[in-house]
């Protein structure tokens, strides 16, 4: 059953302020560093030797050959295919919004400043192996690294006995990736980030994946750029009296399905739709494939919590800062303005959250485990980076040397002074 | 005196290529890890006990009382004063087109997606303390966290046997800080990250710091966000024969004088100018303040670069992805193109760098180390978070429903397709 809890506002807020992020593992991370270091320095070697201990492969090239990915293309499932092109063209329709161009500002006589807007040049995207090798997710990293203007978008994966998924190759192959690697584990972000003999050394990291890979990403942090690391998933809904029991149960158990560790949350100002979500769940659970993974996450991450205010609701669902928030309420989008924190909004009964997971087009790679405080989805915006210019006149820079100069000397740096009159000798 | 180099373009770029940043220390953090975990506990307590032991004060409380803010505002020097809102002004008016807006789509029938630009509500700023406590660096860092909207701006210095630098408190007062704490070091970060019964948990963390506030902020990434750690400073100088030695060579030294690691280099097309400047290096050390620093910078980080073509000089360049580039060609903007990874660009003669360093008004606070590959120059987009929502109709929804259900059904998440199937019963 998923707990109810009606206990105050304030010790809610209390209970829900204790949950920090934990420092990373010594142990792990000794052992990380010893992968990073080896392959820094033996390059491929190093690589094919833990592709060997770890993935028990023997790898002759690392890259897999073009053949096999068109072979994946050509040979999938015309509706799976179809889904995945509907998914590409919202997922490209939304992002493109996102570009960015800088500006220049020519205000001020003799004074031209800007911003210009660059792609990354080389991108790394780590996709894990198994049962979470997800093809929508490689939709949803490529195609912004794309429309960024990313000019090689590196995938690398875990090679698998019996080959790499098809449908991720195929949606690779849709969304423009231009290298796939058969790596996987810390060795995988180690050679992204250092680069070796066959692996592109690239600007940024992003992508889940397990212990390793998260505490190796978080290690070579400052040599590349990385995403946020990934936790469980995480929805939050926000229902009164008018949601219908059965959707807020398919929506939560949609999550949980996930991972053991996933949260599905409901906050509500009615009892009744607390008690009817909670046997909707328990009915629900009972006829869902993977209904020993979503129990587990129903029964020990989950809670429906139970408060007098829609303020209230908003209130807790701010400190809590959901991966997803629904909004099941009369007229949600007048709420749009109190949502503080959460990684993707979904507002009324039809927006359920994995509408936004596949097809609707916002991104589903999302600021997990409280982190929608600070960060936000994949987008655009995470495969640029951006220069500053400025070009002056004499006459305009000898309009403001003198705060130049004394600026420079009150911090005690002579040599910036000097630098400035330096100019005044023409 | 300063080295020329005249190998060939593919030997230098090998070189410049070999560059990596290190890992983090493993002895260091160890100690950060104690210090962490210590304040993480017990809070205020752990937090003074550090600063008795690493500052040698006794703290009765962390804040700052504004009073004290106010005195050294009330009496700086007008002078001061004067460059300060000067730099503020023009800082504002850049960074003002900065700001972001997010976006609403409703451009599909019954389909509303948008995206919404929310600040972060709390950020913590680190000044170091004594020499490098600069004023300038406060507004570069506050003066965009206040235009983005950050509600509550919190500032930590270490305390001083004498005060707080006034220069710095009184640029704090200018930018709208809200809160000046006397905390510096790995107990600081710990502080800004979990908060204390006085310090309040924050949610990004930006500001330079010696290795164990380093430290400390690459192992509280995840926690709160940080910004990128910064190396020395460094200044790349593109010119050819029309370029003026004395200016080229006050401009190299003006980086040199920060750090005995700062790295001033310049790549050029003309022999002659090489030797003109390594020349003019030497005299003008002869009478700088800063000599010994400035002189071991010159003469063990920096270089000069003899290559023979113009675009020869740009492909170096952006391998080295210098923090500030000055290009110091006739006719400058015509390479602006040919930038692709540099932190902060200053185009002809007069846009020498300590201009943009304090009054120009694009930030001064960039990515160094060659982090230019892959990362921006503080700004407005460092101090908000983007969140995404959608709203559909039934008919909407109908239009895409067999897309989700089939993505769904092939990643093995049946829960998540029931999600979508729920909403037909309506």
């Amino acid at each position: 059953m998923m707990k109810i809890i009606t206990d105050t506002l304030e010790n809610q807020l209390q209970q829900v302020s204790q949950r920090t992020a934990g420092l990373t593992d010594p142990e792990i991370e000794q052992r990380v560093r010893a992968i990073i270091e080896n392959v820094q320095k033996n390059g491929d070697d190093a690589v094919r030797d833990y592709e060997k201990q770890f993935d028990q492969v023997d790898l002759t090239q690392f890259r897999l050959d073009d053949a096999t990915i068109d072979a994946a293309y050509e040979n999938l499932d015309p509706d799976l295919k179809e889904a995945l092109e509907v998914a590409k063209a919202n997922i490209t329709s939304f992002h493109k919004k996102e570009i960015e161009y800088g500006f220049v500002d020519a205000e001020k006589p003799g004074v031209i400043r800007g911003q210009k807007v660059i792609p990354l040049a080389t991108v790394g995207l780590y996709v894990p192996g198994g049962t979470a090798a997800y093809p929508s997710s490689v939709l949803m990293n490529a195609v912004p690294a794309k429309l960024a203007g990313v000019n090689r978008l590196v995938m690398v994966t875990p090679p698998q006995k019996d080959g790499i998924n098809p449908a991720v190759l195929a949606a690779a192959k849709i969304a423009g990736v231009d290298d796939v690697f058969q790596l996987g584990g810390a060795q995988a972000i180690a050679a992204l980030a250092y680069g070796t003999q066959s692996v592109p050394r690239v600007d940024k990291i992003l992508g889940p994946g397990n212990i390793y890979v998260a505490t190796a990403k978080k290690m070579v942090f400052g040599q590349v750029a990385i995403d946020m690391i990934a936790g469980p998933s995480e929805i939050g809904i926000i229902a009164d009296e008018s949601a219908k029991p059965k959707q807020i149960a398919a929506d939560l158990l949609s999550q949980a399905e996930h991972d053991k560790r996933a949260r599905p949350i409901l906050v509500t100002n009615s009892e009744q739709l607390a008690q009817a979500v909670s046997a909707e769940v328990e009915a629900q659970l009972q006829t869902l494939p993977r209904e020993e993974i979503a129990r587990t996450a129903v029964e020990e991450q989950g809670f429906i919590a139970v408060l007098p205010t829609i303020d209230d609701l908003f209130t807790l669902m701010n400190a809590i800062a959901p991966e997803h928030l629904e909004v099941q309420l009369p007229n949600p989008t007048d709420y749009l303005s109190q949502i503080k924190n959460a990684g993707s909004v979904f507002l009324g009964q039809y927006a359920s959250e994995p509408l936004g997971d596949y097809v609707a087009g916002p991104n589903h790679i999302l600021p997990t485990s409280g982190t929608a405080r600070f960060s936000s989805p994949v987008g655009v915006y995470d495969f640029v980076k951006r220069t500053q210019f400025i070009q002056y006149t004499g006459a305009a820079l000898a309009q403001e040397a003198q705060y130049v100069t004394k600026l420079a000397r009150v911090e005690g740096l002579e040599g910036h002074a000097r630098a400035i009159e330096a100019r005044e000798e023409n």
